[in-house]
């Protein structure tokens, strides 16, 4: 597969590798630099292109149970290697194998709704729409479709995707991040090898060069991006300025409410894993928990406090870290300045993870320990802006109507979350929240692979959510037809006559 | 597995044999009885259902994903097992491995469909259905439900029932036909291998007494059933007035019209398979041929002759043989009283399958081979009844119109074709034939398992079609839901307390 | 209209009368016997029934919009007409005014359901179901179909039946109740009248001799009938043998649980309607409260007490009144009977509805007043019986398990409530209730027009539940089309010529 | 209403006049200036903008059932109107009395469909998401949304998209043409009518200030636009770019092809009115006619010859003309400057409708006759660019695929035509062509109002079509909820006492 720790890209079934522009890939347990990934310069992300065109009509016209099978037997061979991606996302990504394998997992899940090809793609039929007239609808793919995912979900994210754009007859040129390509690539050789036909998968490593290229190419019929929100906006208007179909996912700030009849031993440990899990690095990520009076404050920061000093940092691939490190040295020192600036501004920093003790060999690695905030403001930076690391700040109001207002005052709306027995308080909060994905109960209410993936506001640029049922909506074109036949004067000539031409 | 050639039942998750009554089963191709099947009596069919009654809580509160996972690994397990199952179909069955495979490929298929429960399931939800009202349905499983099948798909037929039935929660006794039940039985084991829960699919052998059982236990829920219709109208009036859910699909007698502007070699090729395929023992097979036209009479049974000229028939493990053996010799008998019939009222026998040569040590096997009839007329038997041979009649017609007459007169209504180019003839064929299954160009319009099978008529009693969409509608049971929560008065007191027993 | 108060027949939209059996249909509010209604005989049935046969080829290819926009000016005209349909719903069936205004509007919006038919009648449209085959579904009408409706909702249960038989393309035979048909005939007047042609809705009052022509008669292909759970088997068993779809729907012994954290006035308002509105006469009426815990009871019972104090009985049309009297003298008997037996097995009659000052003029009505025991207990007749009367039991539980297991344990499961803050109780109750409708603080959960009414166990037999989605699935009949065309050598041909028959 | 003629806004409920800027209205049938209309400036749009927030929150919790009945209310209304409807279009947009009651009864269907809501917003509702995990979705109203419209449907264009958009609960803002706004308002206040609250639904008239007004206040969610293709983009890429969601329809150049088996005569009907038909300023006119062989041609020319001969120009307001003038004097020139072109590019003009005779009084209207081009060639401008006229231009060409090459290299997608007996050149066509609306023998393919409209390539910018399903998922958000309820021990605690608040 890659030879000499290069890693390249994947065109026309093939590997393909050049002498252009390449950058370090980082493993983050121990900031050594094990590997190099090549950067797709134009021609490179043209010839990806050009193969997905070439192969888009065999692939539209085989019938969506044959397209949904190679879904199928690709998530045999992912359940078969699964062990060795998840190895690939810790030694790029830095998260725990647990972590890795939970994110394999959700991605296997779009692959088996992606299966269910033939029954989303069923159209809706008309019988005498008029009078002997029959209208219905086609989905029909779009062509050759691109993808660009961000380093948090390796494996997760490209499989929100492809699979899905696939099984619906399109065909893909996916770039991944060049942080952490390997687990993505692996994915789609072992697709090549459940039947794909070359070019309807193509990868192609790069970076700004590559997404641009991508975005600029006529060829290129629609792009789903999944990143921070500046560049989900910039790619989403210079897509939609190119008359491209495009679903740009950004950034988020998710806040948990908690009410004073919450189950409050459940509540702290869905908080745990949901502000610290995978290091803080996910898009549904909770960095801020909104208990509603101090009592609830109180009882949540004891229960956390408790559970933090259990917690253990230390490299992925080891079983008894809970957390690994963050993805980059930039990263961990931008998260750092963040914590710093928290205090500046007056947070009470209850719980420092900056100084954190780490086992031997695992020195420069990019780890830092969990952090925890009390008293936490909306005009501070830590409230407002998406830190992306295990950082936890406690917001104190004083009634639901106040924790609403809080979060739709904020600039994200991608999810969010309450704790409550009761059914009134659980009904008027998801009603009413400006936040495209709502938990009861559920720390991180990722919606299943059989719904969509959507945040409101600047969480999402674009009309359809990826996955699910807006996933089919995006991936396909509707085409509407309307169909009379002639009057019955050939029908009901006596014995009507076999054509001249036969 | 068997024991001495001895077939037994399958019940949580055990082979369970036992010193009751038993039958030959008999290989077709040698008539040679090389088997026992046991026949379960009134207490082990109980056994089973006690089985499934056990099995069905925890198996109705698996979530829909984790039960159509089962059916994923099933899928892959039958592909592994396909040579062995489709042996055992043949060896009991008679006819030719390719329609073995080819049977089989359709049972899998509706396997590939209950893989889809997460998307099948989902019920219908009203935000607002009043002010702060709202409703939503959900499809909850049925609990025991049976199923009774016959000989003629030992591995299709089950399959159209219990994969979706299972998939959407239910537990299951499964009655295969007692003439060819291994093949049955070893899928069965498969599934259980494949991850089902011991108790959610049994399979008992027998007779009209488990039959009854199955009718009469009030904990089972709901039976399909697939038969000849004098019993399918039985076991529906039986089960009804016990007050369960019944589908009962019964005999068929299919046309095929063939207009002058068809394409005729096509249509040759596709009604050769249609008519003598799996030597006519399908309800969806082709017995009838009505030619639009003197002209198309002819050009058509030219065809045909040329073609049964080329066949070969002999044992169905020959690679050689394009048809079987009928099942059983008292069916033999049956089928070539019925070709004499014809004779005796006057349709012409253009081919006499009566007399064939049989490959040596074959002699005793139940070979029929093609028989075509010419100016078969609706007042004859051969035109009324359901023969399930190898025999075809044509009729000759005027007029489009009349071809429809005729059919719409006839008792049966499972499936019907139209060969043309005109849109208009089709439209106007499908749409006004009282029939359930039309195909246009299409012999044998079984629809594909993501859409639902159902004659029309004396063709199947009941409301709902087997698999598809109208199948998860059968093993399924509608509750609404209405749900308002109290006024906001909780919700509203300043800071919500904890209640006092917390 | 009646000529001199003689009640008839509309058949083939004309009013058919004639010189047969007959009976009175009296006034319960005075007892007098105001009018008579014909009975009909077989051939009169049968006039009903050729009637709308003649009239199926034109309507069924009627455009379902075109069928839609009838109901549309139905509603309408039903608005116009809604005091004189509600005054004669008052004087034969006795119920107050508003409550006849209540059944009316219900009954409004399942013809507004009925005229989205164009979105409901959509089939399942499939391209490529394999190479160049297409395959769709189509909803097609099942032919003349017939109703059976009770006294109880003169106006509203026959307008969950016809109007949306008649929106999916079949015509109807209604037979109402012999006891109140005067607004049901009014509203199919009103229906030719918004522009359904003659035949295509037919209306025939009678008795069982009328009933049985009905599920005799070979043309009708469907019966929807809502009654007692008695009639409803035989009437399922009759039609069914016959070969005929079938729905019947039973009686019903309706539970509301409070649990001890419900909003106990907000409970006490809901169940004084649902107990005692339209006198119990509702097969969604609750006669059984179940409150968890003493402390429940006690509060509830405080509560009904006060307002049972406030209600007023007399006669509908007077707008003082908060209950007017029972449909009929026997009816009046049969429930004092209850009443009498109740006290006879021990429970404890908190109010005496059977001793009530009546109006001046009044004597001879069939009026109760509001019955209410504590202690009621599950070998009781009034707890197992429908009593059909203003009559309400209190039985005492200590958790929720055990409420439901009462529950579960009844004969019928129709529908239910559960008053309670807590989601989880809410939702435990409502997804394991063996109980078709279920309400969350929502005493009387008759599903919305666009969802579907439908008990479990012996409260409905068939399948499908009446109206919405499945109201659409009982009214129709699938087809599938499977189409593939001949080879393109006729498109190929350079210039393919004109037919030669053209 | 309008006073002395000016026509103003309607905002929040009230007829708003102002003193800025306005511009005349001109009667296409006289060339008389007869009213003038305002053009809104930024803060009359913003104004209609607050009154539209204002009214949002809670028209969004009014029950579906009850915003769809406005819509019921309102299509009455719009049928007791009409007339007066459609004598404002005709006098402000030309077109003949019959095509305005033709696009009024298009829109009326919007109407209906919008009445649909109910059905239309149900969510999907999946039990078991996870054990004792429940996960729906809820398609929530956007807020405040625009729409831009053209002059060519005054009447229909605007109700592809505000009935619908308010049903889902949405506010809306509508410009329409400043060419011929008086229909567009009078249906409007026919809304407010029809029981719409004041803010629900604003019209603002005007020009670019008021359109990017729209484009770029905060509070608009999304806009709908059609109009020409350069405005089109425009519009797209602006509000796109605002971060709203925006569909924008464009131009249009339609081809019809007509194969050598079609049934001619029925041809030349349909294309006579597709081409001719309000005078060719339709999206969906047909002003190229594929000829697929030189018989074909001629049969066609011959065929339009005569009928063109037996057309009327005249006022639209007069019975006795088929076609009345073009919109304005400028366009008029516009139209007249291509058939000069079309002759000196080498076209052969067979009928010339510019030298055409007009009644007495009508010499200053824009009338212009129908005309007929032979050999039209693809570098044509007559070919290449949309004309908005009634001009009609015959292309010839060799076979099918020769017709479908020209169509897909076209710049537009949005309808086409094929006109044949053939199955397979029909469903050959349909399935290949890229263009979004097909009619097969049906010259306007315009998709009923339970489908949507919606153009491919530049004649559509956006993912979802208008109108129908796609007009749905447009007007609403996905918000998707996963919900478990803490531990089950309130529920089992002995007897759950009441909460302390209480």
């Amino acid at each position: 597969m890659e030879t000499n720790n290069l890693i390249g890209h994947l065109i026309d079934g093939q590997d393909v590798y050049g002498t252009g522009r390449s950058q370090y890939v980082y493993n983050p347990a121990t900031g050594a630099a094990e590997k190099r990934v090549l950067l797709a310069d134009r021609q490179t992300v043209e010839a990806a292109i050009a193969s997905a065109q070439a192969a888009f009509p065999a692939w539209r016209n085989t019938p969506a149970l044959k397209r949904a099978r190679v879904m199928s037997n690709l998530k045999q061979l992912l359940e078969q290697h699964a062990d060795e991606i998840c190895q690939l996302i810790t030694a790029e990504h830095g998260k725990v194998l647990s972590d890795a394998m939970g994110e394999l997992q959700r991605g296997i899940e779009n692959i088996e709704y992606a299966s269910y090809a033939p029954e989303l793609l069923k159209g809706e039929h008309s019988k005498n729409a008029g009078p002997s007239i029959d209208s219905w609808s086609e989905m029909q793919p779009l062509g050759v479709v691109a993808g660009i995912t961000p380093f948090n979900f390796p494996a997760m994210v490209p499989l929100w995707m492809w699979p899905l754009a696939i099984a619906c007859g399109n065909t893909f040129v996916l770039k991944p991040s060049e942080r952490d390509p390997s687990s993505t690539l692996l994915i789609a050789r072992l697709a090549l090898e459940a039947g794909l036909p070359p070019g309807v998968l193509n990868v192609v490593n790069g970076d700004k060069e590559a997404v641009d290229a991508l975005l600029l190419d006529t060829r290129v019929q629609a792009v789903s991006f999944v990143g921070s929100t500046p560049i989900a906006q910039y790619i989403y208007a210079t897509g939609t300025a190119q008359g491209k179909r495009m679903q740009a996912l950004g950034g988020a700030k998710n806040h948990a409410v908690v009410m004073p009849d919450a189950d409050i031993p459940q509540a702290v440990s869905a908080l745990m894993g949901a502000a610290y899990g995978s290091c803080g690095e996910r898009c549904m990520a909770i960095p801020l928990l909104v208990a509603v009076g101090d009592a609830t404050a109180e009882a949540l920061i004891t229960g956390l406090r408790t559970e933090i000093a259990k917690m253990r940092v230390g490299p992925g691939d080891d079983a008894r870290s809970d957390m690994g490190p963050l993805v980059t040295r930039q990263h961990y020192d931008k998260v750092r300045a963040y914590v710093a600036n928290g205090v500046a501004e007056g947070a009470t920093l209850l719980v420092d993870g900056r100084e954190i003790e780490l086992p031997k060999g695992y020195e420069d690695g990019y780890y830092l320990g969990p952090c925890l905030f009390d008293h936490v403001t909306p005009n501070m930076r830590i409230y407002q802006e998406e830190i992306f690391g295990p950082v936890l700040g406690v917001v104190r109001v004083s009634s639901l109507q106040a924790a609403m207002d809080l979060i739709d005052a904020h600039e994200y709306g991608n999810g969010t979350c309450i704790f409550t027995r009761d059914g009134e308080a659980a009904r008027y909060f998801s009603d009413g929240i400006q936040v495209g994905m709502v938990g009861v109960n559920v720390p991180l209410p990722v919606p299943v692979a059989y719904h969509s993936f959507g945040g409101w506001k600047r969480s999402l640029f674009g009309d359809l959510g990826a996955y699910g049922p807006d996933g089919v909506r995006f991936y396909t074109r509707r085409k509407t037809i309307t169909q009379r036949w002639p009057s019955a004067g050939l029908r009901e000539a006596a014995v009507f006559s076999f054509p001249s031409n036969q």
